[in-house]
């Protein structure tokens, strides 16, 4: 089984490639586990640290149709597509994100489709495709109104994937992700960045900003169930998705303000003393049109699972994050 | 003011340019009413039987950039984007749905874009957006599930014009239109060809195939009604939208049973013994897929019309195409 990840040098990419080596196998389209016996990494870098027999690296553009089809052939058995500008980039850079958001998207999907066996895609959303006028909790009914181009591109390459699954050129799998938090690493152009920022900067007794007021609400995973979703994504039978393939994965209901709260009651108020508030009209314009709850029952259903609360997401943080060399 | 059709050969297309060239004048983007001085119809064909001194014909496939451009320059105030690949068609052959549905589309609004004059951008939507599990009304909040290709690209079409109206490229509108009946002319490969054809074949004393079952239920416009939503949904100033450029526009909801009873009321059981009723599963299971009636209460208040009844349609049809030489 040969498995693909685009974004593979990300964080999120790099965590799958890592989790899926430990696993070692997947479930395929036929419903079989099968060993894992090559993981590529696709992205503009290679991926630090890491190091493998099964794992092959390929840097390049994703945009880049030919490094695509070098990539993707006739014995890709599944391709994780994370490759993304992310929100605030694509905010600033129109064309950057509909080049990588979704004509590599769509070139991803017509590779895939011209192979012919129709191998599993699994493919990352946000809350960012709804905007507008939202219920208090969203519902898989409720209409997409993005706000953001970031969140058009992601909403058209959602609806590309559910009209190539449906014609049976691809088994793919839309998962809408929370907003991520704990992200380590570093700050990036996410308009969401700071919902990590918040929490990572303070632990280390590093000064960070809050561009958002405390009671702004945000729907949030953790790094940990993020990788669980997507591998649980994955090896669902694509039958049991009926006729749609994008799923809203469980996050947890959490405004600024109680994020905040929950560092000092983990670290204390000498933590929280780095959070400087200095709103940034622009990130509260995106951030606040995303919903901030959704209903999850379909995902539960299937059997994915969520967070418990937002101060465990803390404690995960520091124990896999702050006391590992390898962030 | 110069104004393009695409698809302006097409029924639509031409009747829209025929009462714009009767009403002489539109409401461009700053409010003021202004003088049509051109319309230009762009199509693979060109228009019959049409001749005005301000009319100018430029016949070329709709995908290809450089008629584009040529046909949308710095003098366009607006486009009338009606050019499409027709449901069925779009459905048997996806590659040519995608370039003229989606790729077109997308060129036309980069063309738009880069003339920096932010023109009006009309463009027709549809019923097909919707499918999966619906409520019984759909509403403005309810989410696109689109059950066929056509459907998916007049979805990401919908998506790109409303992003490129918020970042202020063009001032776009979304109209999606129900089911139009009684269209003129001959079949075609719409999915929906049928909810004419039972009509305007029987009422000229010609056999016609029925491919649904009679419980089938549709949303229906006429094509009057039609032209006038495509008139006031340019006219109406790009704030009266909010955040969301889709308009629901009003139709009539009346099954496949109920329209043949209408036309047995106006022309008899002469006419309704013209139809042979032989389902036809694809084009069941596309039209099925569609809502059967939608919540218009935003069209309404922003001032759209819908028609009477489905009896008046029939009627009307026989007023302005029957009886006119020229249908």
């Amino acid at each position: 089984m040969k498995i693909v990840i685009t974004g593979g040098a990300g964080f999120l990419g790099r965590r799958l490639a890592i989790r899926l080596l430990e696993k070692g196998s997947l479930t395929d389209s036929a419903g079989h586990v099968r060993i894992i016996s090559e993981i590529l990494l696709v992205d503009v870098v290679a991926p630090e640290g890491m190091s493998d027999p099964r794992l092959r690296i390929l840097t390049g553009d994703v945009s880049d149709i030919e490094l695509l089809r070098q990539a993707i052939d006739g014995a890709t058995t599944s391709v994780f597509h994370l490759a993304a500008v992310v929100s605030g980039q694509a905010e600033l850079d129109f064309d950057l994100g509909m080049r990588i958001n979704l004509d590599a998207s769509r070139q991803l999907l017509e590779i895939c489709r011209s192979l012919g066996h129709k191998p599993k895609v699994v493919f990352t959303s946000s809350v960012a495709v709804y905007g507008g006028k939202l219920p208090e909790v969203v519902q898989d009914s409720t209409a997409l109104n993005p706000q953001s181009s970031y969140g058009a591109q992601k909403a058209i390459a959602e609806l590309l994937l559910n009209d190539f699954s449906r014609r049976g050129f691809v088994d793919g799998r839309v998962l809408r992700l929370p907003t991520i938090s704990v992200r380590p690493g570093k700050p990036n152009k996410a308009a969401s960045s700071f919902a990590s920022g918040i929490i990572r900067e303070p632990l280390q007794g590093q000064e960070t900003v809050c561009p958002v007021s405390p009671d702004l609400r945000l729907w949030l995973q953790s790094p940990r169930k993020a990788i669980d979703s997507l591998i649980a994504g994955h090896d669902l039978p694509g039958s049991a998705f009926g006729n749609n393939r994008t799923i809203n994965l469980p996050g947890i209901s959490v405004s600024v303000g109680e994020m905040v709260a929950a560092l000092e009651k983990v670290a204390g108020q000498s933590a929280t003393q780095h959070i400087r508030w200095e709103p940034d009209p622009l990130v509260q314009r995106i951030v606040g049109s995303w919903p901030g709850c959704w209903d999850t029952s379909r995902a539960t259903a299937l059997g994915f699972a969520g967070d418990a609360d937002f101060e465990s997401i803390v404690r995960a943080f520091i124990e896999d994050d702050l006391s590992a060399t390898n962030a």
